[in-house]
């Protein structure tokens, strides 16, 4: 299914899409766009996985390709190409035999994390891997205060589904409660898997 | 790491993606390159996914975003972009808790599935992911012969570290007898949760 997008189309989609790419300058590319938790986050993934602690990717962003040059002797160009919604999360994989999937999130309000960060699918994702007894999480940075907190999917679903759109929200009082505080480090950088670790304890009880 | 590759580098990148690209009429779009297993799959993965059975999904292909134009009033176009080797293997998800992760080949060979049609990465990959308990298979759709097999990475992994370079294949001998065969369905098309339900078990023995 290769759809072009003519113009004006997917207003809300592009208005999403521009909010995202709003940190990035235009005259740098988009791969500098700087985002400093994700990239705490991959360089613990990568600490992880050297150290044969979990094997962990994110998953590459998702296009929608519509035009490739396929110039002599060098690498195949794409030279049309659209961002799609990512139906899934950001990342996973294996820790002790145990499917781990999660999604990092970043806000800089300081006394609450706003829902509407998150996707419908994103939702609908989480409960399903959930409900597949996938070890299902998100990680989120409070920018602003500098603390880092775990908080199993099962929450956010939940929160999702109790409450009215306009007040989607987990205030930080609550996360203090639900959620596991993670201290910043260095290496790993964002040692979640300790979080991980007592998650997986708390699931078995 | 924005890398515009230059006219004539990676050329051995280059030669392995006009080959992946060998099907792809270059009229029509490069989504419609129509690999058929791979749909196969895609459509079996979303019969597991909607009757509750497993949530498994294909991963984006991996592009290096270089250029992006912002349009008024349009959706973000990406000008310039170029395809990166995959780093793991296609497929993963969760099985009743189990973290699973696949690769899909095709061969038109009738006697033996050549080695070389996987990268060292995804062995590596694959190696990383048995070591944490994962269940890692390829499954391998012989064309000419119309058959399917689920072969578990393990032996996938030993074939690769024992044999020369030249030699790097499985025979179709030697695939009956390690390879879980699967028979070819309509819902799901390619039934391989059964095969991985065999596997499990012959796994916790």
């Amino acid at each position: 299914m290769a759809i072009k997008y003519p113009n004006g189309h997917l207003p809300l989609y592009n208005e999403v899409r521009k909010k995202q790419l709003k940190r990035a300058s235009q005259k740098t590319t988009f791969s500098n766009r700087g985002m400093r938790f994700e990239e705490a986050i991959n360089q613990s993934n990568d600490y992880y996985l050297n150290h044969g602690i979990a094997v962990i990717h994110k998953k590459p962003t998702p296009v929608q390709i519509v035009k490739v040059d396929y110039p002599k002797r060098s690498a195949a160009v794409i030279k049309e190409a659209y961002f799609k919604d990512a139906s899934t999360t950001d990342y996973n994989g294996v820790y002790q035999g145990h499917y781990l999937d999660f999604e990092a999130k970043e806000t800089k309000n300081k006394t609450s994390f706003p829902l509407q960060n998150l996707h419908e699918h994103q939702i609908n994702h989480m409960r399903q891997c959930l409900t597949h007894q996938g070890i299902c999480f998100i990680l989120l940075w409070f920018s602003s205060l500098n603390r880092c907190f775990l908080i199993d999917s099962q929450y956010i679903v939940e929160a999702w589904e109790k409450q009215e759109i306009e007040r989607k929200s987990l205030s930080l009082t609550q996360i203090e409660k639900i959620g596991i505080e993670i201290t910043v480090g260095i290496a790993p950088r964002i040692p979640f898997i300790k979080a991980v670790d007592q998650l997986i304890e708390s699931k078995e009880k």
